[in-house]
């Protein structure tokens, strides 16, 4: 029995929360052992971490390079400790995204060299790659304004680092994806998340039926 | 006015404590600004991230790459917020460790591969290199011996995961650093730390003098 990891990609706002848990349901029905997860985070180790990306030290600002080598620190303890034993015992991951995420963000959006990121992504993950890449692609600004409909309140939002940047750096992000996307087709499926909840659930079912050929 | 940053390395119970204080306290006293820090660690992010290093997490083990992914970004922040601006002041930085201690347990001891080690190293650290090394050089099983009297017990000691090695991994890393300081003698000042603490002072402001011009 071969397991699968399927990581979810896109900008905030654009329904990968929501669109995980769905997915989850539908595979969990047909049968399957699903995991969800997140990156960074995902285990005791990378959640950890994960608090030192997210939180602000008081006094110290977060390094690009730090974050890039933290955001690996998290990947290697999730493709030791979550991935490769999920799929070792043949079910499906569905992560809440993954390395794309740091390529996208750091790589392209914080100019810090791609090569750079994929080369610590890979050293980090001992060349693991997601069997499915669901990219849910949607315009920045309507992406923003639904994060923070979501959130209730701008000042809430404003409250993680990485939602409170500039609308041209989220322009070079989705930019990014679609770049990777583009670079990766048979790993990669790209799904308009413009459309209702369950419009684009039928999409995603879609996709998983054609990549990997289970539901 | 030219900074100077000063690494000690070397194993366990070497002295290497001891020997910054002592090292430190001449240096002001002829009038030099004197820092002194640790690695990992030396900011608030960092020693957040050396808590991860050395605290274990309950139920989950922390992989070598996350281990060596965590150093790095401990230095890309030392280097950033600590380093820089000591050295632009004109200050003298003296550190209790710096990435040739990751080069040796991690890249030799640990065999996780020397070239990938240096590369997070040199990304972490922007390419800047301490001044000096004074690596405080030692038979392990005297280093150990020291490290656990001044421990008082080893119980106390266990519970730091790096003193509690075999003693084959400690030779490697003496090994390692020795092998260090043979590829950048122009860096590295190899002293015999088996002599009694003031010999070993006097030893290592020599080196001060005859390295960097200073004392």
């Amino acid at each position: 029995m071969k397991g699968y990891f399927i990581t979810f990609e896109g900008a905030e706002g654009c329904g990968k929360s929501t669109q995980i848990k769905l997915l989850g349901e539908a595979l969990q029905k047909a049968g399957k052992a699903v995991t969800i997860s997140r990156s960074p985070g995902g285990t005791a180790v990378a959640e950890k971490i994960r608090t030192i990306l997210k939180e602000p030290t008081a006094g110290e600002d977060l390094e690009p390079e730090t974050e890039l080598l933290l955001f690996g620190a998290c990947h290697s303890q999730m493709t030791a400790n979550l991935i490769k034993p999920v799929l070792d015992k043949g079910g499906i991951l569905l992560s809440d995204r993954f390395y794309d995420s740091t390529i996208a963000y750091q790589g392209y959006a914080r100019n810090l060299g791609v090569e750079s990121v994929k080369w610590i992504n890979s050293y980090a993950c001992r060349n693991l790659k997601p069997d499915l890449t669901i990219l849910l692609d949607m315009d920045p600004e309507e992406g923003i304004k639904r994060a923070k409909e979501r959130a209730g309140n701008a000042a809430t939002l404003a409250g993680d680092r990485f939602d409170s940047e500039k609308l041209s750096f989220h322009h070079a992000v989705r930019n990014a994806f679609l770049l990777l996307a583009k670079e990766d087709p048979g790993r990669f499926a790209v799904i308009d998340a413009n459309g209702s909840i369950e419009e684009v659930h039928q999409k995603i079912l879609e996709a998983v039926h054609v990549y990997l050929g289970i539901l």
